[in-house]
C-alpha cells in the first residue's frame, strides 16, 4: 500500500509517517522545500506534476495548509485569499486531481481543525477553510466510485505547538500529535468515507 | 432600519424583502442585473461601490450566491471556482467589505444550505461553500465589536423552486420561502450572532 503525505514533515504529517511505516505502508512526503517529492499545494500545476512523479497511490493524505491569522475587523479580501489558497483550495485540489492517480478502493484524507467548532480570535480564515472542507469531504464521498473513500481530520491544537501557540488557545487542552495520527491511520486503513474524525481530546 | 438585500429580486430573496417590509423596515435590493443597486458579488471593487452608493444600513442579507453541479470524478480546480468567487467568497466579502458600512448593533446574515448537511450528487461544490461560511460565521461572531453579529440561514430546497429541481433532491421534504424568510427576520431582529439558522423543515 503505497500513500503519498503532503506536508509530511509537519509536525501531524511526521506522526502520520510514523504511523503508518509502523503498519508497513510504503509512505513518500511532499512538501514546498522539503520530503520526497516537492509541491506548491496553490497550483493545480505542481499538484499535477507530483502525480505524475510518483505515479498512482493508494491513498492520499493531507496535513498541509497556511492561513492568515486577522482580525474579522481587520481582514481584507486579499487576507483571505491566503486560506483560500492553500487550506481550503489546496487540499480539495490535491482531491480532485488526486483521484484520477488513486487505485481502486483508494482513499483521500484531508486536515480541517478545532477553530471551526470552537473559535478562536482572529481564527475565521482558517476556521472558514476548515468549514468548507469538511462539507466538501461529506458531499464528495457519495459522488465517488471505485471504492474511493474521502474523509478528513480535525484535531485540536497539538502539545507539541502548544508552547508557541499557547496565548491564542488559553484553557484549550491540546491533545499528541500520535493521538491525532491514529485518525488518519483509521481513514486509510478502514472503510469509513465521508467523514470527520474530530481529535479534540 | 434600513437593510440591503443582495440577490433581493431571487425566491427567498423576494421572500425576505416582504417579510421586513411588512415589520417596517427600509429595505433596499441589489443584484447583478435587477434590484435598486447594481453589484457583482465576486468583485470587490463592486461591492465597495454598492456600499458607497447606499451608504451607511443597520443590516446586510444575502441571499445570492452561485455553483457548477458537476460529479467529484468529473470536478476540475475551474469548475470549483465559480463557487468560490460567487458563494463563498462573493458572501464573505460582502461582509468584510459592508462591516465598515454597517452602524452599531448592525447585522450580517449570509446563505449557506441543506446540501452541506444532507448531500447530493453534484453538490460538493455548493456544499464547500456552504461550509465555509458557516465556519467563518460562526468564528467571526466573537471577533466582531460595536454589537455588530453575523449569522446564516441554510434552507432546504424550496417548494417554489420544487418543480425544477425534484431530480436532483427526489425524497427531500420542500419547505416555502416564507418560512425561510422568518429565519432572516430573526437574524435581523434578534440578538444572536454566531448562528447557523437550519431551515430543513
Amino acid at each position: 500500500m503505497k500513500v503519498i503525505v503532503v506536508g509530511g514533515n509537519g509536525t501531524i504529517g511526521q506522526a502520520v509517517v510514523a504511523k503508518l511505516q509502523a503498519e508497513n505502508y510504503e509512505v513518500l512526503t511532499a512538501g514546498r522545500t522539503s520530503g520526497d517529492v516537492q509541491v506548491d499545494m496553490t497550483s493545480s500545476e505542481s499538484i499535477e506534476q507530483m502525480f505524475q512523479k510518483i505515479g498512482d497511490v493508494d491513498a492520499i493524505i493531507s496535513t498541509a495548509g497556511a492561513a492568515k491569522k486577522v482580525l474579522v475587523e481587520e481582514m481584507t479580501p486579499e487576507d483571505n485569499l491566503v486560506a483560500v489558497q492553500s487550506k481550503l483550495l489546496g487540499q480539495i485540489n490535491l482531491a480532485l486531481i488526486g483521484q484520477k492517480y488513486l487505485r481502486e478502493n483508494g482513499s483521500i484524507t484531508l486536515t480541517t481543525g478545532v477553530m471551526k467548532d470552537d473559535p478562536i480570535a482572529m481564527g475565521s480564515s482558517s476556521a472558514m477553510a476548515n468549514g468548507g472542507v469538511a462539507a466538501f469531504v461529506k458531499s464528495a464521498a457519495i459522488d465517488l466510485t471505485r471504492g474511493i473513500r474521502i474523509n478528513c481530520v480535525s484535531p485540536n491544537v497539538l502539545e507539541e505547538s502548544y508552547a508557541q501557540l499557547k496565548e491564542a488557545f488559553k484553557g484549550f487542552v491540546p491533545v499528541p500529535a500520535e493521538r491525532v495520527a491514529q485518525a488518519y491511520l483509521k481513514s486509510v486503513a478502514g472503510k469509513q468515507s465521508g467523514q470527520e474524525y474530530q481529535v479534540y481530546e
